[in-house]
């Protein structure tokens, strides 16, 4: 009997060439892959919620595949987290209805994108956060934030090039907080429903430059109706990123 | 005219070979030392406060160098941390007066130990807590912090071989306290006046233990009275150690 099970997967993305599978290095698609398979006997097919960069990190990524195997989920989980590099984690797996899909079903994405500002960057911090040189004015930050949430065209904060596939850039943000969490560290918590190529670290990038006092928090109005991505901030590094959470529609 | 610079040093040690200067691999001791020369052109001296083993991390180092050059403390703290490997930072930097010394003048030093408990280990905290793969009692852990106060021989609780220039082993610890960081995320702060080699790890091994209900908390006083090494708990693995903070006489 076929059974659809899903993974809830962490995962430092330092060393790791993204979600998806590649030419370039080890992708946590193909470790999480051979390992399931190494377990199971048998050839899967995983998909992921969201396939992310190389470098960004994960608390709560979700995948799943069929089986037809009998291997209860528990065991399937103990199994992977003794056989996976300590760089990937299952965090929670369950059985789930044979329709369930983990990106059709999604209805939205949360990320975590940490920041550690002041002149330099403790060392332990380095690989998770994005080292600002000075620091922000989180009232400037927060001020903007709102003008971000709702439904809009989000043009000006994605990849040009990688995006022409998607014509329709609107979107919508549910959620976009700046938590301070002491000593210069930051973390920019962003939720919303789909998101564009790059639109996260584009969002992220332009915030921290509002935070610098190079733009103002009502540029970000303008910014939406330009619909013109050179006007916005740089693209965040990869490296502060953290997937955290995939929303599914029982959990509203 | 000769002047005697203090500073404040944070690493990660995942992949330094300990403080000190060694055979084996890059040391902090000789990184740091080799950057300072690179920047004043003159051979110096480090002396550091505390001589962390490999793989252990600091955000609260201190050491000191006496020089003849002129450059402020402030330029050549900016110079460090532009030259310096992103696993090695200067936080601090003072000018003394030439009998301050590091480890002499010290009255005490503070370290964290993080922990991560529960059936797996989220992967960005790998390289900086212990995995502990289960729930600890932590009311029993508190149980035991206050029997290990004040003034004690703890030679159950360090490394017998390597102490055995230091026939005293009587020493003085001023804190122990478990703090409780959230999802399994625990710290055990400790401070005391000099600590023998392992001492450290090994308190927070046998806390661990007794955590783990493998000890009453009450075995302490006999572990203490004991002096046996073999006793007490394990040494517990140098990655979740950071060395955090110094105490001189003027921070008390």
């Amino acid at each position: 009997m076929l059974r659809n099970l899903k993974f809830t997967v962490a995962y430092d993305g330092t060393s790791l060439f993204g979600w998806q599978l590649t030419q370039e290095g080890p992708s946590v698609e193909e470790v999480l892959k051979a390992t399931c398979e190494q377990i199971l006997q048998e050839r899967i097919t995983l998909q992921a919620a969201s396939r992310t960069d190389r470098g960004v990190h994960a608390t709560g990524q979700v995948v799943h595949f069929f089986t037809k195997k009998t291997l209860s989920v528990e065991a399937l989980k103990k199994g992977l987290n003794a056989l996976l590099p300590p760089t990937i984690r299952v965090v929670e797996g369950e059985e789930m209805g044979l329709s369930f899909h983990p990106t059709l079903d999604a209805v939205g994405k949360e990320y975590c994108y940490h920041l550690s500002c002041g002149p330099f960057q403790l060392p332990a911090e380095r690989l998770y956060s994005w080292h600002i040189p000075c620091l922000l004015d989180l009232e400037k930050m927060r001020e903007a934030c709102p003008l971000f949430l709702g439904i809009h065209d989000f043009t000006s904060f994605c990849n040009q090039r990688k995006n022409l596939n998607y014509p329709d850039k609107k979107r919508e943000l549910f959620k976009l907080e700046i938590v301070e969490k002491g000593e210069g560290r930051i973390t920019i918590v962003i939720a919303g429903n789909h998101f564009l190529y790059k639109m996260v670290r584009t969002i992220v990038g332009t915030v921290v430059e509002i935070g610098m006092k190079k733009k103002e928090p009502s540029a970000i109005v303008t910014l939406l109706k330009e619909k013109n991505r050179p006007l916005a901030g740089p693209t965040a590094p990869a490296h502060g990123l953290f997937l955290t959470r995939i929303y599914y529609p029982e959990m509203l």
